[in-house]
């Protein structure tokens, strides 16, 4: 979990909040990414030469957290699998320009085309995904394969990294306030941008933050930058309960403004 | 090259221009793609589940068309390499919004660490692509690596596919013109859009074209869409011999547009 690429200079300086908080699992980070991407790379076992890892790429959707694809018998990627059914999905998000700053998970497993029982529910998940495919979802050569993921890479970005476990990728749901990230970020830094020294300063050991930015949102919490004496500094604070939509976002950061008020004495105007 | 999974309504109609004029091969096209993207799939075989194909993340440079990477011992991806060198790269453009419009391609060899011999002229080629790798370029456990490319997938987008051989791959120029062509299709689409339909009506059989727009431009020719009384069709025209830069695309194409004037009789204001 830590980087082992670390820098010879390791002293970092301690956190200056309570690094015990609540924070979304891993397995929870990577569903909630994988559930954004739509597309990916899958990697199967070549015919010829056979069995070298063989690249393609593969637009995808997630049933309950296993991988759909709609691939046609013609294509090098389903021939590999009707020999060698094992595989692996890359699914990364393009958030950052640095793309090593990109969180990306590799599923692996083993692919088989979609049982009967389970098609309609995968070909719902994928259609839903990629409305435009339905043209082609009937045409003969094509049809709806599973990836049966068996054990999970992810890396979260630089220095955040690790295996998960199939049953914990499977079980974790996909944050329910992803969507609305971005949107109650961007209005917590330009609407209230006053609200957030206050969080660090109540809440945090970071007493004297001048300003602050909110970095991330999730179920569980918020991050901010805070600007503080010794410069920029993490601030990781918790919600009193886990939210699960933008009305309980808003909410809850209200709340915790009235009692940081009350903590610092500060009489709002 | 056909578009295996064409709709039952196989008719097309007669292209009207001539299609023998020089186009880019698959070759070119795929190396040209590839020059421009700097992040890629490695597909590897895994030590656990053993021969499992792998896929992670990786940033790339091409170096005389092999691609080369940056890699830690500490990652998956090496680890899997140093037991089992056999790896292939998928590069994908990413122009269209429709995943599977955009072209892709996949190299499949054998990666090794750099030589000694090569190692200047590899990192040179990195770096230049990757300047802020340069800071952990040194790091004791990270290494060159190159991809000793074999064969080479080209799926250019829907019906245009191939295998491409290794010795094409690596004679072929990416085009010298693929920077500046989202500039030149932007310029004669909004300042000369009246010489587009001129060059349809006097070098291809759309002689009622009325309009026209440019869709592509390469070092051989470029490509329009013709307004035609039977709706928009494709054109393609040469430049009478192929081009390398932007200045000579413009006087290329105002070449064409005087010879254009001068077969339909028209005098320019």
């Amino acid at each position: 979990m830590t980087d082992a690429h670390a820098s010879p200079d390791g002293n970092r300086p301690a956190p200056l909040y309570d690094v015990s908080v609540r924070t979304p699992t891993h397995a929870e980070r990577a569903r909630t990414m994988a559930q954004q991407v739509s597309v990916g790379t899958l990697c199967t076992l070549a015919l010829e030469p056979k069995g070298h890892p063989y690249g393609s790429l593969v637009t995808t959707a997630f049933d309950a957290g296993q991988p759909v694809f709609l691939i046609s018998e013609l294509a090098e990627h389903t021939r590999n699998l009707r020999q060698d059914r094992r595989a692996s999905l890359l699914v990364a998000e393009s958030v950052a320009s640095d793309p090593l700053a990109n969180a990306r998970v590799t599923l692996v497993g083993q692919a088989h085309p979609v049982e009967e029982a389970s098609l309609s529910q995968a070909r719902g998940a994928y259609l839903a995904r990629h409305p435009d495919a339905a043209y082609y979802a009937d045409f003969k050569d094509f049809g709806f394969w599973v990836l049966e993921v068996e054990s999970i890479r992810y890396i979260g970005g630089y220095g955040r990294m690790s295996w998960v476990r199939a049953e914990d990728w499977l079980r974790a749901d996909p944050d329910p306030i992803a969507a609305d990230a971005p949107g109650i970020i961007t209005h917590m830094n330009e609407d209230h941008a006053d609200a957030l020294p206050l969080y660090c300063r109540a809440f945090s050991k970071a007493e004297d933050t001048t300003a602050a930015t909110m970095t991330s949102v999730d179920r569980y919490g918020f991050e901010m930058s805070a600007i503080t004496a010794l410069g920029p500094r993490p601030i990781r604070l918790a919600f009193p309960t886990p939210i699960s939509s933008k009305t309980d976002a808003r909410k809850a950061l209200v709340a915790l403004l009235h009692e940081a008020r009350a903590k610092l004495g500060i009489v709002p105007k």
